[in-house]
């Protein structure tokens, strides 16, 4: 048997060419594309980087189930579009300036822009979802337009909490699950549908996805707090700015008393937060467990993301999805 | 035969029974569906009347080539919602304060709020879409994603033409057949694809959308001069201030020479333009003979458009198709 390391880098160097294939792919971007107004913003975005983990998903999930990577290309690059749709307008809402490590859209260019760039970015992503195989259409379309509608509801939900105090842990959850989880528990199903996976396959597919998506929002909640700017690609603290209901938040709450409690109250997206606000909050997050428990829950939700697609028969897309969860959780590349 | 009014009077009597049956299936939108702050304000634009001549175009040209109502109906619908999503976020792009006499989404909540509705418009559009009959999903999808596409590009051309001096009267119909001409075409072709027209009646039910839209733009820029504010529910000028190339300002630059001309050049965004400066681009409008010209360009493409469907066999939505044109241009009803 191979030692952990050994097999982390073969599965790192596999993970690496599925990415190759999916960048190959979103390169039609690349172009000079006009209107410019509209397509230069859209380069620049896809042209960013980042994990591609969502078409990774969906390939490796097609795999699993014995389909061709031909036929989830398709697929595969609209998710990554719909995910990339997603940021544009959620760094808008949230104010947000960085997005893996450059400037967000509307802070490069203005706010219209970045309107008409994620308007397009979804348009795009539906010509491009087209493209895959008659037989699976529209169960496709039905799981990508289903993981569209949640996204936004769960958005709507998100800037909802901002001003709301009382936001519960099952609240939160609900709110992740469609903000976060669906788009990554579509792209499994969609690749496990692409891919002829039986009933049963599907539906642990999007099971896998479910958790591997909660225990991934709590993570980048974690990352806010806890992490550095350079590797995470945004600003740190800009949850605790927003006044985001984030799983640090809810547990903090539930756990502190007096003046903290107070403290953590008087956050509000409205008032302009200082640096020493910002660390207070972090302080608070830290002395109060909340930080620990995310990891619990990190790990937890991993595990099940696991043990939802055990079922599947051996093969190497399957131990890829075994690995992924945890190996990424820990952001080790 | 019948009298030109008593035939209007059936024609507009029939056009309402057709809105009618739109708007009974645009009120599954009237509930009190959550996220609010997603849905609240869909409801808000989707009860705030309009023409629906979009979808009712669309099921006119289905039962022109022989189709069922009840089959065109779910994409009659997304095709409204396309539209409205597109007026959702035009009108932020644009500054717009009023919509069908109404405070647009923007004005009446913020921003964030009507980014978000117009993408969950999206969205629910194609929720709609897909409940087409299967055998004409995949071509019905193709043309409305094109739409999308289309719609997205023609924005991104008006807005880059803002701040343009030297735009086309080429550079003008090729950007309006973007922005409005492909939505109404699509509207009529897919109209023909669920009513199972033949490749010659798609083609030309498309050709009548296309010179219909034609002409509806050339009639929204004049109604921003020559409208007013209670008929039109927009605020009249709203084009003049946000240094719209319409084809008002292109037919007015080529035909002034001296002052007007050096005046109108000194139209841009970026300036807060008064009453006064609105009202001297208005007679320059009209002295230059662009409203005359304006009107002449109506009428051709009006004409064009009844002539494209002429081959479709005699029906009473065929005889609505001929007559909407000429009657909408009026803004009789």
């Amino acid at each position: 048997m191979l030692k952990k390391s050994d097999k982390d880098q073969i599965f790192e160097k596999i993970y690496n060419s599925y990415k190759l294939f999916v960048e190959k792919q979103l390169k039609v971007f690349n172009g000079n594309r006009t209107p410019y107004t509209v397509y230069s913003p859209i380069k620049y975005i896809l042209s960013a980087g980042g994990k591609r983990f969502r078409p990774i998903l969906l390939l490796l999930a097609c795999e699993a189930v014995g389909g061709k990577l031909s036929e989830a290309i398709y697929a595969a690059v609209a998710i990554e579009m719909l995910h990339n749709f997603t940021l544009i307008h959620d760094d808008v809402m949230d104010h947000a300036e960085l997005r893996r490590g450059r400037l967000t859209i509307h802070k490069k260019w203005d706010e219209n822009t970045a309107i008409l760039a994620g308007d397009e970015m979804i348009a795009q992503s539906y010509k491009v979802l087209l493209k895959t195989k008659s037989s699976a259409l529209k169960p496709v379309l039905h799981v990508y337009t289903d993981a569209l509608v949640q996204v936004c509801e769960g958005q709507g939900l998100d800037k909802e909490f901002e001003s709301k105090k009382n936001v519960s842990l099952a609240d939160y959850f609900k709110m992740i699950s469609k903000k976060t989880g669906r788009v990554i528990s579509a792209s499994t199903e969609i690749g496990g549908i692409v891919g002829g996976g039986s009933k049963k396959q599907l539906i642990a597919l999007r099971k896998y996805g479910e958790c591997f998506g909660k225990a991934f929002q709590i993570m980048d909640d974690l990352l806010d707090v806890v992490g550095i700017t350079k590797q995470f690609g945004k600003k740190i603290g800009g949850d605790i700015k927003e006044g985001k209901k984030t799983y640090l938040f809810i547990k903090a709450m539930e756990k502190v008393r007096g003046s903290d409690r107070k403290f953590l109250l008087s956050i509000s997206p409205s008032v302009k937060l200082s640096e020493v606000f910002v660390n207070r909050t972090k302080k608070i997050y830290f002395q109060s467990g909340a930080i620990a428990e995310a990891k619990k829950e990190i790990l937890k939700n991993t595990r099940k993301a696991q043990q939802a697609i055990d079922l599947l028969p051996s093969s190497n897309a399957k131990s890829l999805l075994m690995w992924l969860p945890r190996q990424f959780l820990e952001r080790t590349f």
